[in-house]
């Protein structure tokens, strides 16, 4: 930690300051210039909030040296992360890997028909929401347990893998069973009692950035999953909230190579909510993979003008086909392949 | 709903449009204009997602005509809501009211000290943190069970209502015997779950804007809380995440008379958390109040330099009971009073 | 527009609405319904200001039917616009155009020895800041009209057309002789006197979004220059401001097929600005193509390192090569070619 | 300027950015942790751009330790700036300085009418718009010099300070006769050009945060001004953009308290352009003056419905009077009086 005094600090105040991060364990160097103190703190708690320190009169700014985060910085693991499963699908290899499916699980025909297509346009996972709650109390809540079993159910017919959102701790145990991947949402990004438990499972989790988050933030939320242990963790980029109203959200793909520049985890976009219109979702996805996104989630659904929740963001299963085939071209610009 | 057609939709795109709303359960008036057809829908769900239509062939734009909340607007009870405590205290009512408090609860001594601090400069409420999840894995995380009863003592010692955060539907049932008032947290204003079981209790809730929320997101989720059946929900500007980083986030002082023309539950300010900075709390505390908050969320700490948590934003005693006075000059100024 | 009024409005306030219209020469289709009044108004003036409406008694919203832009509009030209070079060039065509150069002119051997590189690499357009007002009164601001000349000799010498910034009305005159394309900054994007201005001149005019302006506030400014009679406008996403602070700016990608549906003018894309960080740039660039860019803007230097201006975002000749090469393998994913 | 290095940084990496820093007139401090290595650079320029060192080979972050700006600094001035015109009026002494008056300038009878009107109730400076350059190019663009001479006819008449936009530096010259202070609007807060000239003027410029500015980038931009010789410039705060959609802008009231800190120059609000909706205008003018502001900016108009822009955010005369009858009892609780 860097403490730059103002201009006009005392002797006294410099003191002061020096003695208080005495206290708080850190190690201080002081350099003095022609017209300013500035003292280096190193050592101490990696958590330290800085604005303890700019309170103190004499200090003009704090500025915090290390990174607030250690397991899921790039230096922890600086080859990168690559998730395996048991069927040889990896993420954060060479291939680009797809997870598609409806927004929820509406019914047996539905997930039946959407993984069979998705499928053999080359998707390697399932995706679909079991628990729903809305934004509106009058809407549609999801199927619960009985989605779950159908996501697994048809995953398995298909030989596709299976992701789904956790939203509370007492769901965790009950999907167990079912999720190869357990999809944290953006509004659960800060959810941290949910993240320590999900540290504690082996199963991978796929954490989506929040709609107000920065990427500093979405490592502080990996690491409390890393925390308790649990490695396998997938970060995704899923919109901001800006000024611009013309899309839900504001994809931010620049967040991909930050990641892989801050972090060893794989990282991955989500055209779908990050744009929340159909036409918008492939020149998305092309764009998520010429930046170097390690996998998509993209929702598709067998009749979108039917989908009992979004709908309008959904893919017919002929534009995923075309849309997958386009990213067959673009991923070897970027050392990738798809399958 | 207003759906405007494109200058260039064919007939057959304009019959498609309004056979999807009749089926939809809208009843259609159409009126067409020299270059453009307008449809307008009216009845069916309040909680249409608006991008079905958007998604249509021959769609230009489609505006929502009715606000998608019905039991937090305004026209619901024009008079306004008044929240009425046992011991007399009224929020929304003519007296501005004041609840003060540390972040966390720490030990007696220090909830004991602060609360005969506040009371005596006129507070109405005493708040305090029982469960800390932060947003470093490795920080201080609350003390639980034991902080509820220390504050429930000490707002019975000093004649304080009492207000806590809950974080989990499991610490609903836990906090009942000890709150006057639940805190939901900026993070979990959409956490639905959260708030559909607060609709189930009577104790009044305080819900606080989510940094990244929209006002309309607000009163949606205080409609969650209403459709259940309690009706005493308090609203809470907080601040939102903007590009300027000098403050934690940026209070959104308009949010105050835009909430009292949107809908008539009280609306609060919480200046502590909005600025992050203890020199900044004074002057957006009496902005607040002068723009009409029905009452006032301030962090006030014994010892802030000890603080175990935002002890940069808390306020020395001598520094609240100095803000209450000038509150008390400027609350004639908007018709108010405080004690 | 359409006019929503509140479900307590009386008649009275609605005739009064209704008059207003009128009067400012809308024509008014009324449509009572159960709860709520609902006024269609068309016809009249194009920019008329909503707001007046909103502050009537009565009054819900107000909802803009039509786009306040009409030349700048898709339905304008639905077909697109294609910007023709003498030399042969198109922008908006076929083929995906490349403009690179120095952020700022610094001399002779800097610009002729980029203009090689970047033509070698298969660029089109030479790109080089003549006047560079800087945001600290203390830098380095431009070679002025010797850069001009410099950029047009590099350009004829290697077959490249020329852009560069125009900042006010004055050095119109004094560039015309020397560029083939004007670019007007995002600082500028509303000053509407020195778009007005060039809507009165052949020359194609590259029009970038300002850090915080919206999708149609860019199409409005694009109208002012088209409302003078210079058709020949190309848009250009370069970073909006938003909370994240890790680049200067957010690169919006979704831009690109958002002004494709909304307008025909060629939309392109600037990812050294719009990150600010020299490795971002090829992502991004690789990411903008795969989104659908008529064109790219990229900053390359011959001695980054010793740049007098934005070195840290400008490309090595060798990172450009390379770029350009993965761009090559991108460009047919989208039905596109690159030289 | 402090230079953190990577953990993984080498000894030769090291050696290259000291030697960077010190080629660019640094000189270096080093201090070397168990963990990582932090060089303080001192000295050198004031505007150096920190994205040079951060694109080296094993540098991590780069903090800059000093404000980007001097004069506009508080530390230039300590005791603050207060500007004093000819007839006793001080803008940043004890007393709240009220500006009123139209958007635009229109006609003699609305000058005459709104100085009368504004005068009475204890405005010290007249308003009005003479050159109107809209967003959209089909709107009412302004009298021009005409509205020049009313204005500083109606102020002398009623003993009224006149103030009104500059927006080119061709008007500067032509301004100087009539106006007492150069008001420059958000979209020119950094058009270079025209801060550099202004500064060459003794004439007061208030200066208006762009929608898009950090208050940093506002102190730079003052600094402009300053650097000419004119220290005579007033910051205001006019909204800045959010993601809320509900209010033009988001008035950011914690830039008051912020720029007295950071700053001697006097700090004013513009609640009209700020939430852009009359009923907004009061609460948050009354918001400003309790936050500490010097000067208030408020759109009046004689007949608001009528106004040829802008009349949607402009009080009416009676409006205005009751309102400056609030802010007469809110001074005092800041210490502060109102004519």
């Amino acid at each position: 930690m860097i403490v730059a005094m103002q201009d006009t600090a005392t002797e006294e105040q410099i003191q002061d300051v020096i003695e208080h991060l005495v206290r708080m364990g850190f190690s201080v160097h002081r350099t003095t210039g022609e017209r300013q103190t500035v003292l280096a703190a190193v050592g101490a708690r990696i958590d330290f909030d800085t604005r303890n320190l700019e309170v103190l009169s004499g200090v003009d700014k704090v500025h915090r040296i290390s990174a607030p985060y250690k397991l899921s910085g790039r230096s922890f693991r600086p080859e990168g992360t690559v998730i395996q499963f048991a069927n040889g699908v990896k993420i954060g290899g060479p291939e680009v890997v797809v997870m598609a499916g409806p927004c929820s699980v509406e019914s047996r025909e539905q997930v039946f028909a959407v993984a069979e297509q998705i499928s053999k346009a080359g998707a390697r996972v399932l995706r679909g929401g079991a628990f729903k709650p809305r934004s509106s109390p009058y809407s549609f809540q999801g199927l619960g347990l009985e989605a779950l079993k159908l996501l697994r159910e048809a995953g398995n017919r298909f030989g596709l893998l299976v992701i789904s959102e956790v939203m509370e701790i007492s769901q965790i145990e009950l999907m167990l069973p079912y999720v190869d991947i357990f999809q944290v949402g953006a509004r659960n990004m800060q959810n941290f009692n949910l993240l320590r438990e999900l540290g504690k499972v082996k199963t991978p989790v796929l954490l989506k950035r929040g709609i107000a988050a920065t990427l500093e933030e979405l490592l502080l939320s990996a690491e409390y999953i890393m925390a308790g242990g649990n490695y396998n963790v997938i970060l995704c980029e899923r919109g901001i909230r800006t000024f611009e109203t013309y899309t839900r959200n504001t994809l931010d793909i620049s967040a991909i190579p930050i990641i892989h520049k801050l972090s060893h985890l794989p990282m991955t976009s989500d055209p779908s909510h990050g744009t929340g219109i159909r036409d918008k979702v492939p020149p998305m996805a092309r764009a998520s993979v010429a930046a170097g996104a390690d996998a998509l989630l993209i929702e598709v659904h067998p009749d979108p003008d039917k989908a009992l929740s979004d709908g309008a963001q959904s893919l017919f299963p002929d534009q995923f086909s075309k849309l997958m085939d386009e990213l067959r071209m673009i991923a070897p610009a970027v050392g990738r392949t798809l399958k």
